[in-house]
């Protein structure tokens, strides 16, 4: 069972529902999804202030090995994101700035690994995004098989190939590929709460204790106002 | 016992003085206070360069809620400085920009925490500077009680209402209200000693080992000066 | 046995090959010897962008103690990097802006370390480059031996003294002394490869898989191509 | 999207193949599936030596908030084992021995976590098994909705309810429901296997260099044989 | 400012109450001080099944230094426990049997270290129970001071000396010295309530979801139960 | 350069210091040798109270791969201990009870590694002790070459093969062949002044504080007595 595969002609997102998820932040998809799709806290950009969009080309490859990246980088379209996860934890740098070549000269918007990376420098340069575990120079073998395309655990939340992942500086967040207009819709809306709400707040002019009506939660909840004297002599 | 309070009109250190501590850093207020303070190396800035002093308005919530920082907002004045704890380890983003903009709007300086922060992009472009344990997009709820302007310990220091915190590059420190005159005073003396060492070490007059009398100690805790020859000769 | 030792005049990798070394990244004379030298990924700088190599002084010293460290800016000399361990973890800022003062003031290169720097700010701003495990503002004494100039083990390789030192974005890399030569000639070679990988790669003129010959590998190996129908539809 | 929900009526995995992959081990059985479904290396057990294999019953709930495993008890059946995720990383003790009385008096077979758990001796005394991410006495609350028998991500690897899980002192691994057989099937001739090589090996009649034929593929791979005189003379 | 002393006549809570307050474990106690005082969950035993209660003699000391154990066993009283912090992070092993040896003679009922600690088969031989983050053998030295008897943080809880700290399976909790009786008198009311819950729900006689009236609170935030077969249909 | 090598007929440490070595502990080892040769505190013991000492036959091996475990059984001897490394981080579970039905029958006295190992119930069941990072059910290949017999680095200490290490309870010591008859001596000598100290703590006769004329340091380094109630008022 599980026999290692390249699957060639997966099916993606709306590339128009793509573009638009990229113009709204992890964050605002991520609750406008129910909170949820997010991957861990782990994952963090190796460059500031990039925000990408694409449809996934997922891969699960070995510790220690990129030959599936290579198998992989013919898969990609314009549009996609590469997705790399190792069947066990791996902090080595399998994915550098060759393969980032390659997959910039066929459109590929960045890459996200729950592994490591390298030549960070070289990639910061090339303008090609990449969010990471780890950062490690340390070298990878061509042996074992492993397979592209086939849906994937990234950091505690699956991508299926063709899925829409949003990375920013906040992290990484999957929008099922059959719910992309869905989550963009949700998202088109809180974007327009929030303006509202950043006004209010931003002019002084409401508290979010107000505007959200939390007063008589915190009563219900049995929270009580006191001085710092009336602290200080106790009872709590 | 330990019933959820909100602390309305805490005593704060003078403002004078907290100004005057934001010129030294966090290493010199901590070496200046005795080496005591010291908030653990895990909180780190999620921008560079920013130094930030100011009075503490303390937070203790629940993970994965926030609804306690919609009600310390109030609870600020121009000057303070926002300290979220919460009651157990939690990476949530608890915290982001729509709350930066209405502490922004009341004069707060900045925010650390514990915890998880989001929209950092925004926080970053908005010039509110913040401190945290953890980024992630993760959503949270509004549920459960907590406190504002109590005693908390923030990642191993003690941080009371009011307290003075002080935030840079190398981490956070706290001084104790009471206490900030004294640190202020101690902080100066420690910056124009160091001016002194800084010259002689620069011009390269001076070795620290002879300034500050170091070879007795050496020799006297039984450090020899050897040759490449000798040390491999051996009997070490 | 093991007492603590200053070595005082440590045989140096040739300044000429140290500054071709520094031509190259962390990640290509990693390469170039076999895959072999690198430190482990929790060495991280403290800036962006910086490039350096030079010859190994090292320190192995107690945590929370940096008498060592006063000791052996007096064996340094232009072209040097210090490196800096502990007898056990340590994430305490042990090295700070005076200490990069001195050095750079002897025409040090940089310093890595196993534990904590502080004054970051500072460092960066002086253009004194630092790989470290940590931050952290915390003050050390002057109070325990330690050695200078032995063979120590820095987060997982082995450095001895003279030995060659190349740290950037990518982490730490050492070149035993006896082999930095051979280290440069494996390296010059590797990049030029990588040019023409690269020219082959950028201009989408040819594939990895193709270009190394990957192709029957993945046959070999059992990897299969199929649809996403065939794949649905199951047997994986 | 994604409403609360709890799922009633579940389909199980064959009562009859659950209890026969329990005789097999978490390493055996994740060999079988060509080595997945495993569970990450951070799940431990609370106590040494148990095996067991169940049904699994899956919880989505959030940090710090054990509301859903009061809802999940009453969904549980003879031969089930409970499966807790939570919407965040969280360690505080969500589950203990009241929990374990309800769900023993069901005859549920024991519970994974990816969070904390608490009251350990007295879960050790009852027999009823524990795997977890962490032991913390912490209270929770019971405020926040979340789903009962849904798919869950299970420290890196999918579970659906009724899926077959099996835990030991190695850790965890999942069979999907659909696969248990199959699963079973492999495991059989696995062990089989194995007994011949445990016997070839224990008598020191044969060893696995060459049972398994890896010598010529040692050769293949430029391993040699060196003595240690040759090793130390150099080259290498 | 914070000079280094030791604080000799420290106050204690009572002993009767004390002795009481051990017949409950670390969870029970922290639920009866409504959910406070509690250790993180990093701090572990060394041995199984260990359950102590005690009054605190505290300890801050310099990492890899453990002078100030020496001056504390001397403060130390039948019924003490002792609690040892550093001023950083430090694994170093301060703590062995030769200490436990002095302390058990003392009446000393354990130990509890953010630190490390080493001999633990000795320990554990000895019947002296220890709760420690690490376990290293690494020798330290003695040559800084520190304080004892002085409030401490223990891994983000504050222990004054004299108050009483419970240790056992599930961790570390703190119940300040003046609340103790309180806290005893809210853990007995609490066992006896759990007495009940524990009788019904290990019965089968009645499920928590009912007897804690949770069915309602489940509706009220919109949680729904379906058959498998609608859940997979959709809308969710 | 670095080509994968496997050393055939490496010497090894006397048998009889060895052995007489095994009858002392980690800490009293390391002690001995002035406080050096510790691996790291992450190194555990998968069994408790095992006490070994072994000559090392050493193993790099690529992360996921255990090719060179199947190649070193072959260069072990009665009285070994396998020691394990890889050339970067990996928790795959690389060693299980097969290799140790192999070691036990050629008389290997236990395993240790930097990595993981799986059937821990089987090799506690089998009395073959084992010391590692992870335990974890996670499979591995046999495709990627590495080396047997050359000097490794082991959580921070090297180790020759050849070389005596040690291994219980508290972690893994290291001493170099050459210097064992001299860690003996140290050791034997360390043992006798430490039973004198037991005696005199245990019994109650004198304090570390006394016998190890520690009181004139406190002074000198400013440590002062002071009451609770001179503690509270004042100055400190």
């Amino acid at each position: 069972m599980n026999r290692p595969v390249i699957v060639t002609d997966i099916a993606r997102a709306d590339a128009a529902v793509v573009d638009a998820l990229a113009a709204h932040g992890v964050a605002t998809v991520h609750e406008a999804m129910g909170r949820t799709g997010l991957a861990g806290p782990d994952i963090r950009p190796i460059q500031d202030g990039a925000r990408i969009a694409g449809t996934a080309v997922t891969i699960v490859q070995a510790p220690g090995d990129n030959l599936m990246i290579h198998a992989a980088v013919e898969q990609c379209r314009p549009g996609d994101v590469l997705v790399i996860t190792t069947t066990s934890p791996s902090t080595d740098g399998a994915f550098g700035d060759l393969f980032a070549t390659a997959l910039q000269a066929r459109g590929v918007r960045g890459m996200l690994t729950t592994g490591g990376v390298r030549d960070i420098a070289d990639l910061r340069g090339m303008g090609f995004p990449v969010w990471s575990r780890d950062v490690h120079a340390q070298g990878t073998v061509k042996a074992t098989p492993g397979s592209v395309n086939v849906p994937v655990v990234f950091d505690g939340v699956v991508v299926a190939p063709g899925d829409v992942v949003i990375a920013d500086d906040d992290g990484v967040v999957v929008v099922p590929r059959l719910r992309a207009e869905e989550a963009l819709a949700a998202a088109d809306a809180r974007v327009a709460k929030e303006a509202a709400d950043r006004e209010a707040y931003g002019s002084g002019r409401e508290l979010s204790l107000d505007r959200k009506g939390l007063r008589p939660l915190l009563e219900q909840l049995g929270v009580i106002y006191v001085t710092q004297a009336e602290y200080e002599r106790g009872g709590n």
